[in-house]
């Protein structure tokens, strides 16, 4: 049966309509936007007070990271840098077992969900067991991911990851045990994989980064992707000793480096790119890469400011990713690439009208749309043909109320609440009603347990 | 009757004491933090599952600036400075009437409610009719914000505003035809309102800024705040235009004249202090001063960073303000003084330990008890004889599910979510349950009215 969507405001290509009403076929994918159609045969939702929007897509994403959510805000266990940082990241790594893998996916992906998230692409690095042996099922822990998000429900883009060193002239690191693997297992384990994709789970490659992936590691599993027409993410430039380390082995930073191979392109997503210049800017907006800037995270690592400026103005698209789940907030992360360039320029409205759009439909396609081209998938939009992905706002949440159609746009990019997130449907399945999702009291119960685990109580 | 609350977990001086009780007394008071206490005659409220916390204290506010939320982020609409947004904020000021005012009002402090803050310092400076004229009344607006604050049942510290000129050498400006008053209107005006002082309302003097109030006048301001013994706020080097005029006036930038003047003291607070060098820091610190930052206000508007690592480090406390409501979410405001540091410096937990305190500590000092200092309020801290201003969490949100006692104020500071907000008492009365309040939707029907009047919408 097919299900009719009756918002009181429609969001549609950068404005809301009101009275529009969105028609969900059989398959989870919407037929139509429409305001006259015939009615019967037809289940309604009707949704009184809210207004419906396409679902964000969170295009980078680790999910076991949400173990160290405050865990890390201090000198004494995390130290004061991005490097030292990661020792506290490897030890929730080092400690999970595959259920345990299974648990904090799934109370990451809750979270997303609750916030409107409705497709994640999930960077999973984590391959083997504790002591770097392969699991029966080189994939076990990637499949436990997947089904952490069939179990909640989430729309996943699988982007399984390459890491096969420490970095140029580096010893392997005892901490990065589980994530080593050598092109030849990583493209074994990817092939098995493909076979699974599904409508709710899709696949796409991960070469971790230049430090992690010698170039010709990097070549053969980039012409992997190509093969098999999947998407392609890397973190770039994050850090500027990662650049600097680039620059030693090859004489090239990372991005001159992947355009001088070739290996930027239309399926190509740079994560980060935080630490690049207005010429290499150019070669990413000449290549048709897409940019994926996690803006939460970057603040809370201290990586530096994301050029937005200079990269939507040569093209670019940027996407958005929650990366270490420091926080699980789309808009928060969307509204942080005007606001760290406000901070840095003493200017206001930055972004606003760089390419004829304004500054909120900017902020709202990089939550939505450009994440959705980033991972192929057919979703970030209300349109035929995609899948029904989209949540409701309450109009009436004291974070928003007073808007209308007409400026509710820039008010919600700017202001919104978590709290005015009501119903997340994804493929046309309500999965979220009022803040609720059917499992919750259970994923947050198996995940306090697991916590206790990776992070005993002093007595 | 006494009530005593028996959350699972209580904070108290920078930890949560598992099976902590708090004791209220009738007059709305803190009398005891026990666990071992008589029961008799005394209210039990059980708080299972849930954190008790101090309230947080909103030292800067300008209510009715809920009204331009999402209205100014387009170069068309606001311009691209500060100087261009005033533009819209004036629009807004001069459409309100008296009853206007007081809706706008409510609908911002429902907001802080919802959010666990529990005291506004409500920098007010909107007294005359659209034309300029006094009001029978002088202090009708005034009168008309703290009525909102009781009707919501916010603690309020109005401090009333002198704003007597444009700035030197400009002519009066249209746009702040309501602000203007004389010293002698100020004062008269000021003298009238102390008398309404109680509990729950109180007040304090704040003349505008350097540009809005010359010299004379503020000797007259401050000299008669000082005889009242009232906290004493004025914002200070927001912008680098407002240095250089007072510069070219003084011969002096703002701090350097106001520490020049004595003007400085435990009783000011300088808002934004934002454009300020190491010297007048140490100004600052060594008068004593306390400064308000409004982060989340600060990024919106492109006034720059404050420098909260040198601040802290001399020792003046930070004090925290939601401001122009861009957003009202104290956590965020505390979190960024953190990371808008850590994205300049590429580094992280650069205010951990600066004085012996944790990171976290220091942050959430900043959004309660630096606050409450900095309006002259005995809230801001658990402790017998302050007033019982507080609110819960549910331990089970999951923006911080799988915390226990001795981690939990690290991530409730970097990534609490308001969904997380269930309860908050205010002088021992239960003002929100289950994140609502008994007005909520009274409050927020008057204020989409008046907002379709300030706003009207395109046909």
């Amino acid at each position: 049966m097919k299900t009719l969507y009756r918002p009181e405001l429609l969001y549609s290509n950068g404005t809301f309509i009101t009275g529009g009403e969105l028609l969900v076929g059989e398959d989870g994918r919407i037929e139509a936007l429409t305001n006259s159609f015939d009615r019967n045969h037809t289940h309604i939702v009707a949704l009184p007070g809210k207004a419906l929007l396409p679902g964000f897509i969170n295009a980078h994403s680790h999910s076991f990271q949400r173990l160290i959510r405050g865990k890390s805000e201090s000198r004494v266990t995390s130290g004061t840098d991005f490097w030292s940082w990661r020792g506290t990241m490897y030890h929730a790594a080092n400690g999970l077992d595959p259920q345990q893998v299974y648990d904090v996916a799934r109370m990451a992906f809750l979270e997303m969900l609750l916030s409107g998230t409705t497709t994640v692409g999930e960077f999973h690095y984590l391959h083997t067991t504790p002591n770097g042996q392969p699991y029966d099922d080189p994939n076990l822990l990637a499949k436990q991911v997947i089904a952490a998000a069939q179990s909640v429900g989430i729309r996943i883009v699988l982007l399984r990851t390459a890491y096969l060193r420490a970095g140029f002239e580096l010893p392997p690191d005892p901490g990065q045990a589980r994530f080593y693997e050598t092109t030849d297992s990583f493209l074994h384990a990817m092939s098995e994989l493909l076979p699974h994709r599904s409508d709710r789970v899709q696949f796409g490659v991960a070469p971790h980064s230049i430090r992690a992936v010698p170039l010709a590691g990097l070549r053969t599993i980039a012409a992997f992707a190509r093969a098999h027409h999947l998407p392609l993410h890397m973190h770039v430039a994050e850090q500027l000793a990662e650049n600097a380390a680039c620059l030693r082995e090859y004489g090239a930073t990372p991005v001159t480096l992947l355009a001088r191979e070739a290996i930027l392109g239309s399926d190509f997503t740079a994560v980060h790119a935080v630490h690049v210049t207005s010429h290499e800017i150019q070669m990413l907006a000449d290549a048709r890469t897409s940019v994926c800037s996690c803006p939460t995270t970057e603040r809370n690592l201290g990586d530096g400011f994301v050029p937005a400026d200079a990269m939507l103005a040569s093209g670019i698209r940027i996407a958005l990713g929650s990366d270490s789940q420091a926080q699980i907030d789309p808009l928060e992360d969307a509204r942080q690439l005007e606001y760290h360039l406000r901070l840095q320029h003493q200017k206001r409205a930055i972004l606003d009208q760089l390419r004829g759009k304004s500054l909120a439909a900017e902020l709202f396609d990089c939550a939505t749309r450009n994440g959705a081209q980033s991972l192929a998938v057919n979703a970030g939009a209300l349109q035929p043909g995609e899948f029904a992905d989209c949540f409701t706002i309450d109009l009436n949440d004291p974070s928003i109320a007073g808007s209308s159609a007409n400026d509710l746009l820039p008010i919600l990019v700017f202001s919104l609440n978590r709290s005015a997130v009501r119903d997340v449907i994804i493929g046309g399945q309500h999965l979220i009603e009022d803040q609720h999702h059917p499992n919750q009291a259970e994923i947050i119960a198996r995940y306090r347990a697991l916590h206790t685990t990776i992070w005993p109580q002093p007595r």
